[in-house]
């Protein structure tokens, strides 16, 4: 029997299971993804403390900490199932094989959704990116495209726009489903260009990004020179596992926590991107954050709740 | 004029600058103490990606990336004032002098309560310490004492007793403020002597901790020998300025922020163990993540409300 149950190898999961094995708690770190979406960053600059480096290697960094603990099991494995039944999670496996633990930490991530163009996944992380807060720093001066028409891409293309010369911000429908003021704010901008009623059908380039192709033209041409392109149409958190253990989830679709991290199911606890903490920021910062106080409080929930037919003391 | 003027050199301030920097916003970075609380920290085990680094050398990677970018000023210098006046802040420094700025993210830490006993200072981090969940790890199989009666002393108590071959649980009065059902937890761990009524008077050892002295003797000593003490008698978080610019603080005295880290005053923000954000889970991981997320509220912030004469589109 684990104490905890960390599922997603990602920032958060790692972080989780560093807190998880200093406090001596018998720890399953288990996932598919090794390095979850953090493994996609081709350079990261915002990790405090190191000025830049990959995200491979970041997370390299973070997974050999993690399994530094004998206290850490570390397990490449897809999770079908978990289960509850009086305080005692059962974990199953693709492979059929389960596991039982007295916590469960959900560090599942999110996905980023795809345009699913041509092009689209031969430049991911060759000018095709999927978090303008992150990479737009590396675009100093150049000119980039925006996807999207939400409040990400719209905030997307005003961080953009702060170091980039030229933006597009591109968008299938006349109108925005970001906020309008907002909306009206970046229109002020100079620098930042509105394609609007206007699908993306093309990234073109090789090796990396030189440009998009559009299904009408804009100003006269229907590609667009742009050196790099952020594609913020959304993302889907992982909840699958949580939604199944009757766990809440938001309006928006992310696992509900508390500020201890707490989902809505007792001793089931959450970090990172499936989540709706850290106001939906979704940095490499927010995610370790809430994986130290995740497993913080399923220390505090070991410690104060008998597993084995006890009496829940009420953790949320 | 400033974008942002952040108050506080340590691990959510750094952060802060670093996301405020790569918005390209004009960034101040003020403070009294380089590496805050941070700095204080002998070996630090749970920072992401460092399996174990000195506090004040984590505490220079972060203000060495924080002032590698232009927009940051980095200034070393004790703030008495903050203003607010038609959305714009004014600064004051000990010295008089002014600074201006359109936002301003308040990083300003909490300070440890000290026993005030011979021996506590001169010790300090040679065995005395002041963050057992941070520290414990350091002393497996090892005999520590852990001073205080609220909760941070009562789980600071359970989390050395996971580590530690013997825990001294010390505290001046008969009671716990702690929770009882908690307590009650911690009374069950074999290797917690709970010594109460007593208070400790000296604290032993030359260059490390060996012991401390107890103003009444306990199983027929008033000395015990440990090799670690833990402090743990509460924090007096750092709000004076939050107060005299109109900020609530809550009922254990720590700034309000909501899950955007915004503080009641609009433009004002807060980050690290000021808050009452994490949890009051007061660790790098859980700062660096809130820093971060501060300084993306102030740019959206920023990017909505027009400073000079402007209504406001009410962050709050």
């Amino acid at each position: 029997m684990f104490d905890v149950i960390i599922v997603g190898l990602g920032c958060a999961g790692y972080t989780a299971a560093i807190y998880s094995a200093r406090y001596k708690l018998k720890t399953l770190l288990v996932g598919l993804d090794e390095g979850g979406l953090g493994n996609t960053a081709a350079e990261v600059g915002n990790w405090p403390g190191e000025i830049e480096i990959r995200g491979p290697d970041l997370m390299e960094k973070f997974k050999k900490h993690a399994v530094s603990f004998e206290e850490v099991t570390h397990k490449q494995a897809r999770v079908d199932k978990i289960v509850k039944e009086k305080d005692v999670f059962t974990v199953t496996f693709q492979s059929g094989e389960t596991v039982q633990g007295k916590t469960i930490i959900l560090a599942t991530g999110s996905n980023k959704r795809h345009l699913g163009v041509p092009g689209e996944d031969r430049l991911s992380g060759k000018g095709v990116t999927y978090c303008a807060t992150c990479d737009a720093f590396f675009y100093r001066n150049k000119t980039v495209a925006v996807i999207g028409g939400g409040d990400s891409a719209v905030e997307g293309a005003a961080i953009a726009a702060q170091v980039a010369k030229k933006v597009y911000l591109i968008h299938r429908r006349g109108e925005f489903r970001a906020e309008p003021y907002w909306v009206d704010r970046v229109k002020a901008k100079d620098n930042i260009s509105f394609v609007l009623n206007t699908n993306v059908v093309e990234i073109l380039g090789d090796p990396k990004v030189s440009g998009i192709k559009l299904d009408k033209p804009f100003e006269g041409s229907d590609t667009l020179a742009v050196d790099g392109v952020f594609i913020e149409i959304g993302a889907n958190p992982a909840t699958a596992l949580a939604i199944a253990l009757g766990c809440e989830v938001d309006a928006k679709g992310y696992l509900k926590v508390n500020g201890a991290q707490q989902s809505t199911v007792a001793g089931v606890f959450g970090a990172g991107d499936v989540t709706n903490a850290s106001n939906y920021f979704a940095q490499f910062a927010t995610a370790a954050g809430e994986g130290s106080t995740a497993a913080n409080s399923a220390f505090n929930y070991l410690s104060t709740v008998p597993v084995q037919g006890g009496s829940m003391s009420g953790g949320f």
